[in-house]
């Protein structure tokens, strides 16, 4: 049988991996080259789960320690070099590998928020920050406005509710990996159905013209 | 009597407050949704001051310890939403309230820099770290040129002056809350009555043609 | 006879002066001001030690706790403001400079890694980092993309190169300050030298058009 800690760090590889074919299929589209794309690739990958590690504060970030962690990246900018994924359409099949790490990100930044300690409010709002963290450094450094400000389809909220639950399993004392997997998948359905039928949230204010004042 | 941590925590959460309504009016005046706001509005909010605990290496940053640390971004979206700061002019609303975490951010970031135990320069530095911190992250992520950079007005000079008095006035042993909060409008007033006069500072080298090489 | 310490320290403020003047000259070319110069520069000469000294975790950042380090920032903003650089072409000579901050912190960010107890792949994993991220930061805050996803010339495989001979160096036992020199001289030849011919290496997947799907 398989123990949290083990799932936890296969979760967060296949976390890595899905952020980090994300970012190299963005540097494709936008004619980096492979070392750019590689990168790149760590970057999204690595970049949400390092920022959890420097807030929670249990010393040197994993990715710096756990040379494992660098092995998902060189996978997806191979993968994107190699043309493996049959890609035809570098958006949409960017959103999908997106919505992948920000599933299984939220699940696996709470269970790491929790076992440092933090509570269970703090440990939820860690988790969404690691989920949304990768995709918005991946869309800052390659200047595009980060997908977490689309409003076309829903980002945050399917990653904080999977975070607030794996909080709440977590408090109850009946998480379990299973568990785990069936909130990243419910994580992800909602993110690809919000993305495939256009959901909208209400926004932030008035509608305004940009070049107005 | 109110204490100093007290004064600071009040400081801190109205600094949060204004700067997450700058974010959450970047947020409306971009046609973000209103989770977008929300997020936009946290980061700038507390984007800052995580840095500012990251660096002083004092634990988990207080915006993932105290869950009332989410309270302001909350109200900030809420207001911004309900149209209830009554704003005609995104923008110049927008300065203002970011002049406003300016001047309390110089303040508690060079409070909570001294009592961590950083010299009087380091204090002072990472005050004005703190203060244009927020700010910074809220236009890159939102894909802007950042306002410390415009030439049109002064932003880190307060900011700066600021956090040197607070610096001087704890190495002397006189500072006091009602002297922060003294410093806090003088830096207010200051970037206000810049913007207002558009007041200018010689730039960085020859004025140059930016399409020119 | 200088020790490894100081020669640390020493190549550590010559890196930060090179990125810094690479910052102050981004910020005369797009017309910021004085102050604006000042803050970019010291944000790309000491934002990528800054990174480094926040994962490696041992204590304040170097920046924030001994003040020589500010010098540097303040005589390049300075010089540039002077045109004592005597620059025509802010874009070449910017490139150059960080090609030279570059070479400097991928050796001095290595040393420090592996300074801090970090394993020989973590160390030079830590030394690209520290290199990579001070320019990243200058260029996404400008709002620019990133100089190392720019596919004329080589950026970071010379970088990686560098550290990862200093990380072997110091893994066998043999490294002493000159051969640091030397490698970062070689670093930056073969940066300045992919520049000046226009070395190419694969994109990262087909070669697309940035408006189509």
């Amino acid at each position: 049988m398989i123990d949290t800690a083990t799932t936890l760090l296969i979760l967060d590889l296949f976390g890595i991996f899905f952020f980090a074919v994300s970012g190299c299929l963005l540097a494709a589209r936008r004619n980096f080259d492979i070392v750019g794309s590689l990168l790149l690739g760590s970057l999204v990958g690595l970049g949400g789960g390092v920022m959890r590690d420097l807030i929670i504060d249990q010393g040197v970030p994993l990715a710096f320690t756990k040379p494992i962690y660098l092995l998902p990246p060189v996978v997806a900018a191979l993968l994107v070099f190699l043309h493996a994924l049959g890609v035809q359409r570098y958006r949409r099949t960017l959103l999908v590998f997106d919505a992948a790490g920000l599933a299984l990100f939220c699940v696996t930044g709470t269970l790491t928020a929790h076992a440092a300690g933090l509570n269970p409010v703090s440990a939820a709002l860690l988790g969404l920050t690691t989920a949304v963290g990768g995709g918005l450094l991946r869309d800052v450094v390659a200047n595009e406005v980060p997908q977490v400000f689309n409003p076309r389809g829903v980002y945050a909220i399917p990653a904080l509710l999977g975070a607030g639950l794996v909080s709440l399993f977590l408090s109850l004392g009946v998480f379990t990996p299973v568990l785990g997997c069936a909130v990243a998948l419910l994580v992800f359905a909602l993110r690809v159905l919000s993305l495939r039928y256009g959901w909208r949230i209400p926004l932030a204010g008035r509608t305004v013209s940009t070049n107005g004042d």
